[in-house]
């Protein structure tokens, strides 16, 4: 190598694809919501020398804000991945294996399959189902191929709605990949996919999150993680296909899944 | 560029430089502690078609794990960095400037100043008090030369000591810098300066955080972050001085401190 | 006194007069939401004889479920109760005087001032605005005199509405007392007032809690504690004008509310 | 009845017997910290006609400061009490039965049998095994006969400990009654027992709490609820024997145990 990785990067473009975490913001009804209060403020406890500390306090759920769904987090007739029985990996320490601290931290190549531009919109409609058509003609219009061991983020537009609260919990619907989409996500064997919404997968209006079809198909029956909550919105409008894609979930010991920092790294 | 970011991550080894998060770890007593317990367990609300999801709560202060301390974090005599006063940026949403959400991370150049492997030790004492003499030496030792913006880490092999909790939260002392080591860091200009244990300080024997004056320097006068309670040992033994370090904290709005998962990438 | 205290409460009727917690009741949103999830379960760690414990992590805001509302809750314009600065009393420890904790408990007189009996109706309408006639009317109707010290609690027939959420809160607005019936509650130097609403005010259709001047006049004037959330239904049919309360608000120091199970005692 | 119970009550002695809720403050390891921070400070928001509310958040578990065990705490061979499987009891709200929101309020007789006094001493030593001789002895002593469904306390002088923290949560031992007084409390059919300690244990020095057999006893075998971490201080100096006791811990829906601020009253 004649550069180094660190002269690369200081001329490279890194886009933030996390939400903004604070209280109130949108996220699943079925989850702890997340809460960030002080706790010490300045001037509470002035030490002698004059110094003084601030901190806080932080409850949330493992899936609030841009966040990474561990493999433990689905079953299906009572078996996670592998065909392995849920009951007994999961205590009071969380889950024994498959939890968030098994998922090695991803650094390397990301592929966005921008569904909205394809259809040239800046964000798909609320019941929007992004279906394998959808997907492969979005491959072909970004003119990459793709590789096993890839991080494939789908674009529907939905980071465009994080303000609108009620919207973006998909009380209207949410677009997202149909069955059919997942098995063509699945059969590139990507390490790990990822989109904006809240859940990964198509909500049509008033279903609520009463059938997850894709986390089955992807957490379960594939093994492969899924991003949720992604800021999507730079990443596409800088028209780029392919970036370095850095998603390194916070290594909490048996749980579920984790808030997450995305970054995407493009050549300078 | 010929060759992409992301065909140079491939083949390059990804150091993870997080400590795990698990109820009961090693903290600051200071701060709210970290506890994750799973709320809903598979099988205690099975679907119609048997799927069923598992997840959870997680209370914890920002400043627990490894973390990345906000400029909003100390004060001296009233004002944080800038000389603006703290009062007025501190309420019910946390700090309205200088948050965590107010870093950008990182995906730059890491340099590691391993002062343990200058006194040829695998951890250094609990009273150590690392100097600016130290750091110029292991500076000179690894051969490389700092630039403005580098993140400096400093390995005092004290990740080591991290399941002995009693130790490890400091109650025999802590190594760390001491004011010279500061300054001597600050006159570097980094972006951010790191290490291995709870506070980036040196911790007498019996002192406690009682004293703070490397915060001080740092955050409030030279506006550098810190990383504390990094996992060092692994990047030590590789014995490379330079390294892409990623460093991005969750963006949590207005909070002092945020659990970051920071990695190193090596070339392959 | 020739008989017991303990042998007329063993033929005393004792009606439970709170509401029952748990996770999505409705609640101010203002307040950090109530949640309560189990840690361990049976099962989780058993002991070599056979022995297992089961625990939950709670969390919540003081003014969750039924609740008393400490005099440190509210100031007017930076003053709490007594005239103080509000400031000097906050910190990091809550408050330093006139938290739920220096509120002594209450074994004493209970007056129910049924205003939706008085006016023949089940329940108020959500826009309803308490008078102090309507205080009167019910004193004279219930046939018996306050005296200072005693707790009055106005019956709204609101705890009928408990279960429909939306409405609970408010969205369409809440019975309560205007300011005459907070003067008129005042004059009667009750130790405490309560109610069946979340907030002990009058809230028009469409207002939230934008204005809260009856916690005004009784917290910061007056300094009268208040009771919110009651469920007074069983009292309200028992056709009791008189008994005995109890009102023993968890000694959370420094908080400025705590929820509490209140009893009313009635002869047997 | 001559005299109304709340006439009665306004002359009566009112005993707090409940410890003092402060982050920090002791209790056992096995369970969520309590603690509570302050969340908006008067000031924070300030609405147009000068008004300003402050509030916090709560966090801890059921088993914290003075509280109740619920039958569904404790399980033995997989079973609760009525020989009732527990698994299926538990899930993500709690525990379906046998929750401290099944337990009613008691507004009743309770006794003290103050075995500390008994032996002339202000606190037992830590490692100190009341007996069911004890009990009888202090019994005689009081001169007062049990009732079933009475409520009995336990004198040790452990409440004297609070400020010392590590003794109090039993790091050199903690006293309380063994299996022989358990036994001896069961047969007189109370409602419920208490006592000072967090555990109601005899808990050898460096013990922990890793047998718990009066625990299973009461709880499991015989359907008697416990309280803990009483402050009987007040009560035992009054020397009062009888006193009607309040005992209504908050009504968290399937939770196995519950903070309370029991009252002790005493006839004027």
């Amino acid at each position: 190598m004649t550069t180094a990785l660190w002269d690369l990067a200081a001329g490279a473009r890194v886009i933030d694809l996390a939400q903004p975490m604070r209280t109130g913001m949108p996220q699943s009804p079925n989850h702890p919501p997340f809460r960030m209060l002080l706790e010490r403020r300045h001037g509470d406890l002035v030490r002698a020398d004059g110094g003084s500390a601030a901190n806080e306090m932080i409850v949330m759920g493992g899936h609030v804000g841009t966040h990474v769904d561990a493999l433990a987090h689905v079953s299906q007739d009572g078996l996670v991945h592998g065909g392995r029985a849920a009951a007994p990996l999961q205590g009071a320490q969380g889950f024994a294996d498959l939890g968030i601290d098994t998922f090695a931290p991803i650094v390397g190549r990301g592929v966005l399959l921008d569904v909205a531009g394809l259809h040239g919109v800046d964000c798909l409609d609320p019941g929007y189902q992004v279906t394998a058509q959808d997907l492969q003609r979005a491959l072909v219009k970004a003119g990459v191929r793709l590789r096993a061991g890839d991080a494939i983020l789908i674009g529907t537009g939905w980071s465009r709605r994080w303000e609108e609260k009620e919207t973006f919990i998909g009380g209207a619907g949410a677009p997202g990949p149909g069955e059919d989409a997942a098995r063509w996500l699945a059969a590139h064997r990507p390490r790990v996919v990822g989109a904006e919404t809240i859940a990964f997968e198509h909500i049509p209006p008033g279903a609520g999150h009463a059938r997850l079809p894709v986390h089955r198909i992807l957490l379960v029956e594939e093994g492969i993680n899924i991003v949720e909550t992604m800021r999507l919105t730079e990443l596409r409008q800088s028209g780029a296909a392919e970036f370095l894609l850095i998603l390194n979930p916070l290594p909490i010991v048996g749980a579920t899944g984790s808030p997450v920092r995305p970054l995407a790294v493009l050549p300078g």
